[in-house]
């Protein structure tokens, strides 16, 4: 029916190079770091791409995230593993954001966050790739779409999370059909386990970062906000911070649509938004070094975003200063102020990330980084429903006096 | 950046009639029931439509529900209220389900449920027709939806729920702005609050099928699925059936689509689905009756289809009979089964109301009503995540020694 999960795909992958060395690797092996300790990026033959096919062709296409296959790395149609990987809409915050500024709501993915296009990629990828037993590390979100994937083509996974990540992720997963273990500790506690499990050759690590395709998946961010808005980038784009895929992948993508001439050279500023309860990458911006240190006794209630070292530290550095943007930190207090404010005001409920970008925003504008008719982007990385809410507690007895003004 | 939502918009209502007697109304007007006491249907200048508009052009718009706008009742622009409204994708369930089972989930829309079709469309009436106070009685989604495209348009909405209405749904709809209180009674006892606020003249009225508009929005239902499906729909839908409002709606879609000429008379056997506990319309179903008597005790874990009495019992019945479905009753251990097997199997989680379809489903298909090669839509109609799921405990001590043979 939908013709982008059943079309033959040209696929245009020549090599992965290591994102530190530029050392090249072969495509279609099994790849996990470079030799250098860091992440490996996929590369295309652009040419050939833009030989192939159109923006205009692709405009026309059903518009979920398979419509980019020749900027994907997936080769074999039956590999693909979809659960409905639908565009997601941006919603206009006019009262608690302003008048320019959108969310791009991506609680509308597949179990319900943006994980789900870095975890289809990465999956689909295993599957081409002969893996059966995967395991990772997850603050919730990325598990939950791991498991999702990966039941439904039949691969193994086990889970750990830190004790505290929300309820509703960790049953999720489990109910998915992975397995799925608390850790005393944060999630490189739990990475270093699946490391260790990983160099015995247990299962294959899927950790952010560790495998080259989740990057390719949300770099569909970067796509799909180009052929939203026309193929003009706005002004500025806040992403909530913890690995930073999402921010790199949008960085890789935009950097593909120029070499293939499908946008010009300006680029959104690219702000990076982190806890400041968890703030490694603003602290590394601020000193205005290339990498991270670890961030001790991280803690946030936006759980996404607590992320106390990051492997691609550099990466995100290097696409913040480029852009011409920041790092930026905001406290829970305004983080939940801002959460509170655009559903009150918008009808738009949001998770505790997405509140972190609206309030980074607003600081950023009363600092004058952002002008208030600047077209902004908001990353809104998973529905609120899977967060803690507020009670509500007013109760009515039917077969009392009912006080009608009072209701 | 949405033409859908900026476009003028000709409008083709000609009238309102009543869905018993036939009776007209004006349009551009505020009504609640017709004097019969029974829901308004909207209706169109269907030719001068299809003399405006082609079933190409319609494909070539972006796809969410405000593309249909020849086929809904907002006049003016400046009315519609929006949070995107997503075109929700068809999810295969191979395993749980068979070849020919596809899911439509629901869950991607805003506030996570099918619910914001009919009440982005209702809202945007009630601002077109100058409500500024609405009420309703609901099991959950339905004031979820309410409350936050009322409050995006600064309408005041008071919201009445039965006191056991999942506390995800009641929490969303205070942050968005609603007041909400619990009720110790049944929707329709909630219903008879809020029936006599409005008879007082303290507010509008909210309840399914009390006011025209809803059924237009739930309309888009049956109008994507015939886009989806190339102009052909599928053989059997089968629907979780409180109100009835979708279902009801989908075949008004039907009908007005041949009207067009943009599909043939072939129409999908429509299965209603309710859950042993609640199932006033499978009762009357049986009995061969036109109308339902109210079910006494209802319960069940599928809240959103717990409605023991459905002011649109007969156009339900109606169309469930002409189409060649039936009304079918599952119990709570089938759905809960249900949804366990598509998430664990198919890493597709179903809300209980979703589980209900799946498992009537299969009960069709053991009773022989459907083929197994037969293309079939199960609706799930809401995120599977606001919904209890089983815990999932599995603690592991990063300090202590991990027995990796047990991960
Ligand atoms: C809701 C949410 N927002 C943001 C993030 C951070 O994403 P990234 O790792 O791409 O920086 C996560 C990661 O878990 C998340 O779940
Ligand atoms: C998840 C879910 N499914 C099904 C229904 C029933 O919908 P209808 O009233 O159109 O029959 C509801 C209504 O609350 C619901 O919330």
């Amino acid at each position: 029916m939908n013709a982008n999960l059943t079309a033959d795909r040209p696929t245009f992958v020549t090599h992965l190079e290591c994102s530190l060395t530029g050392e090249r690797y072969a495509a279609d092996q099994l790849h996990g770091l470079s030799r250098a300790g860091r992440p490996l990026l996929v590369r295309y033959d652009l040419d050939a791409v833009a030989a192939t096919v159109s923006r205009d062709a692709l405009a026309a296409r059903e518009t979920d995230l398979w419509r980019w296959r020749e900027l994907l790395p997936v080769r074999r149609t039956e590999n693909i593993v979809s659960l409905g990987e639908v565009e997601t809409p941006l919603v206009p915050i006019a009262r608690s954001g302003g008048p320019g500024v959108l969310v791009k709501d991506e609680g509308r993915l597949p179990t319900g966050s943006f994980k789900a296009r870095g975890l289809v990629m990465a999956v689909a990828m295993a599957r081409e790739l002969g893996v059966t037993r995967i395991a990772m590390p997850t603050n919730g979100n990325a598990g939950a779409a791991l498991a999702a994937y990966a039941t439904r083509c039949g691969i193994e996974t086990i889970v750990l999370c830190p004790e505290d990540t929300p309820e509703v992720n960790v049953r999720e997963i489990a109910l998915q059909g992975a397995r799925v273990w608390r850790v005393n500790g944060l999630i490189d506690d739990c990475g270093a386990i699946v490391g260790k499990g990983a160099a015995d050759g247990r299962w294959f690590d899927f950790s952010t970062l560790k495998e080259p395709y989740r990057i390719e998946g949300k770099k569909t961010m970067g796509l799909e906000l180009a052929a939203q808005f026309g193929w003009e980038l706005p002004d500025a784009i806040f992403y909530p911070t913890g690995g930073g895929t999402g921010l790199i992948g949008m960085w890789k993508a935009f950097d593909e649509l120029e070499r293939l001439g499908w946008i010009g050279s300006k680029r959104p500023r690219m702000y990076a938004v982190q806890a400041a309860g968890c703030a490694p990458i603003v602290k590394a911006f601020e000193d205005g070094v290339e990498h991270a240190e670890r961030w001790e006794d991280a803690s946030t209630v936006a759980a996404g975003i607590r992320v106390p070292r990051a492997v691609g530290d550099f990466l995100i550095l290097r696409a913040v200063r480029e852009s011409g943007g920041r790092a930026l930190a905001v406290d829970d207090g305004e983080i939940l102020r801002a959460v509170d404010d655009a559903a009150r005001q918008d009808g738009l409920l949001l998770c505790p990330e997405g509140g972190a970008t609206l309030a980074a925003y607003r600081q950023a504008k009363a600092d004058g980084l952002v002008g208030a008719d600047e077209r902004v982007v908001l990353f809104n990385c998973a529905t609120g429903l899977k967060y803690p809410m507020p009670p509500a507690d007013n109760w009515l007895d039917r077969h009392g006096t009912i006080d009608f003004d009072a209701l």
